[in-house]
């Protein structure tokens, strides 16, 4: 053996098995494609200001034990999100300032949204954490989109665009694309609709300082394998231990973590097989799609206008943003998320267009400042060859009822890890964090 | 250059592609992964009564010009499907016996039937043939799924039944894991309904003598340079040729055709990336779920009956059979598709319990005669690692009207063949060969 347990994948899935095996005082050698560790979160340096900036995952909220558990392991601080002033909502061509969650629409819609997020929220409490497949009804769930869903409640267009934006802001994704079975599933156990898209006291909470790579940073210093641009192209594994193949080589190990999005096993031949449900499974899961652009200005202007650079807008492309200037407020920094159809529409353009088109966007909302940023930057996550999209996996209908349980189950001496494989907080850090503390376990129990 | 193009996939596509460009004078290559050619036509020999079945496709019909042609081109007959006699169908516990396509339903059941038919394939109508993306309304029509089509319109559930039958029967998958603008897609250039369902003058109407697997191999035999046991693991291209890396080493010529489902390249390394629409298109087409079950009797005792072998059941695991003799009428063969749902629940099991679940469901059907058969077979596709299932593949919500134009579409000097690219007959063997004609002209045309 040239190890006792390999895991493939340096995000923070991969790197908290790691490190948890490591500490059991386990060999562990993590096997990572890219020339960096941080997976699907990524600190740049950017070359005009020399400002830091996640392009990747950056947020974290109390809401979230495992991941806030694991920064005060490793001695990291956080800061929180800028949200004070008032918020924008561009909604059928016109514009809202607004404070809290939800826009000052005309009383008959908040009525209609109120009505259509209790219905969700109480339909979402029926799925059981980690086994969607064994709700109630669970099969006629799965049966529908959920922008069936939506249709068939929504009364009022606005309430309609209002939850399409949070199925684009939540799940990357257009809510066509996904099982209302998945949306509630996502939704349920991080605190409801609010859980994922508030501020203070929930998953928008608060940002790392230094930056979300930082974590997996911090965390593979503690290692001694760690192994960039490797990426794995066949996996086996006999009565005896499991063999993986790099460019570089053959590794051995007692046991292997595969810690990547689970569209991306796809492809690669596995010996034996995988059995079928779990390699089926694998074709069905696809990643979200999402631009993450950020304009970079001199000040933060919105605030001395009294905007908290929170806004939402059903136009698009941008169709989210937020202030997402350092903890000392320069420069001044405009997130803006493009999801969905949007995503795919700007994925066609170069970049200089897309530039364009987003910087257009914001100043819709914002005004000509927004035009005459110092620098910009994006993201355009599904064009990752070692992520596929971002945030995570989506399931479509029919996915959840009819492969949910291969999702987490080993494979002899295979172990799932990853955001996708979550029970609670799928596709975020915090979901992450609790599927590499799980499949560490799950090969120390084995081991016996 | 090692050759002028190379072909990725020895089944009916890329062997087609082959053929037509060698024909035109081209050096050619084909790496194929599996140790025989014919992708998802294979054509065994059964060890007790030496008698060759199709474990794959198998069915050709008039309404199929493109593996028409080519059958006459490479001199191989067809026989035709026996059908004489009663069908059955086994509906909410209850027994039928008929002539024709539908059973005889309460009428009620039929005119709801028959409503609901004529609305499908109106529906269907109003998508142009290989672009469903440009029908009008393809949006909404994207956004739901066949499911939740099928429950709103279907008033009897009876007719529901059928329905699902159908899904299952012709897309390997249940309804509600695939978008509706898929199933009319599907559907709407094979003459509709009947024209997927039918055996006289449709798809079902011949098989080929000597089993399908005969034309890829006639292909192959024509041929000078088939490699098999070569998987592909990293494309590359640059701006005067193709690498393709298998573990026999490089292989590099001006232009490549990849002939395998899409699904099988997620996973796989590019060089430069694929355009990231293109990437995620791949991750959204899984392949349906079948396994293909025969049992070989001394004779085909059911003729004698008065039954045709055709039957339709509701409950499962077999939903749909056929008789599937030889011409000469012995021995006698019932084949049985376990399709979708059924088959994910079969997947899990051992082939003894698997070949014990679809003999009782053929004696519910054919009585206990059917109990004791002289061998049987079985292929689930689904775990076959260079097929990832069959007939082909699915396309769930919103995967046309989001990512239909990069089905087809070049990159660069990569070009895409193989049954989900055809614009007719989409995982049939006619589209694979349809497909096959077309990037061969592809890569004849850029030359220039």
């Amino acid at each position: 053996m040239d190890t006792d347990v390999i895991v493939v994948g340096a995000g923070l899935a991969g790197l908290t098995a790691a490190r948890r095996l490591s500490q059991a005082g386990r060999r562990v050698r993590v096997l990572e494609a890219r020339d960096r560790v941080g997976g699907r979160t990524h600190t740049l340096r950017l070359p005009v200001t020399g400002v830091s900036v996640d392009v990747g995952g950056q947020w974290v909220g109390p809401n979230q034990p495992n991941i806030m558990a694991l920064l005060g392991e490793l001695g990291l601080e956080t800061f929180p999100t800028h949200d004070q002033g008032q918020n924008l909502a561009r909604l059928g061509g016109r514009m809202l300032r607004y404070r809290g969650l939800i826009p000052p629409l005309p009383v008959p819609v908040l009525a209609d949204y109120a009505l259509l997020e209790r219905r969700f929220l109480a339909l979402s409490r029926t799925i059981p954490p980690g086994a969607p497949w064994t709700a109630p009804g669970a099969a006629e769930l799965d049966a529908q989109t959920f922008d069936t869903w939506i249709t068939r409640h929504a009364r009022t267009a606005q309430t309609r665009a209002l939850m399409r934006l949070y199925a684009g802001a939540v799940f990357s994704a257009d809510p066509a694309e996904m099982s209302l079975l998945h949306a509630l599933t996502y939704t349920a156990h991080g605190g409801g609709i609010n859980g994922h898209t508030l501020v203070r006291g929930h998953a928008l909470q608060d940002r790392v300082l230094g930056g979300a790579q930082a974590i997996a940073q911090r965390l593979a210093d503690g290692l001694e394998d760690v192994r960039l641009e490797s990426p794995v192209s066949r996996v086996g594994q006999d009565d005896s231990g499991v063999t993986l193949h790099t460019p570089q080589g053959r590794h051995r190990a007692a046991h292997a973590i595969l810690a990547v999005p689970p569209a991306l096993w796809s492809g690669v031949a596995f010996e034996p097989p995988l059995p079928a449900r779990r390699a089926q499974l694998q074709q069905r899961l696809p990643m979200g799609a999402v631009i993450k652009f950020m304009a970079v200005y001199e000040r933060p202007f919105w605030r001395s206008a009294g905007l908290s650079g929170l806004a939402i807008s059903d136009t698009g492309p941008v169709t989210v943003t937020f202030d997402n200037s350092p903890p000392q407020g320069t420069p001044g920094i405009l997130l803006g998320f493009i999801e969905g159809g949007h995503a795919r529409e700007l994925m066609e353009l170069d970049e200089e267009a897309r530039r364009k088109a987003a910087l257009d966007s914001l100043a819709r909302l914002f005004g000509d400042q927004a035009l005459r940023p110092l620098e910009t930057v994006q993201r355009d996550w599904a064009a990752e060859a070692h992520s596929g999209g971002c945030y995570g996996a989506l399931f479509g209908p029919g996915v959840w009822t009819g492969y949910g349980p291969a999702l987490r189950e080993s494979v002899g001496r295979l172990h799932w890890a990853g955001a996708e494989t979550a029970r609670i907080w799928m596709n975020y850090m915090d979901g992450a964090v609790e599927s590499g503390e799980r499949a560490a376990r799950e090969v120390l129990d084995r081991e016996g």
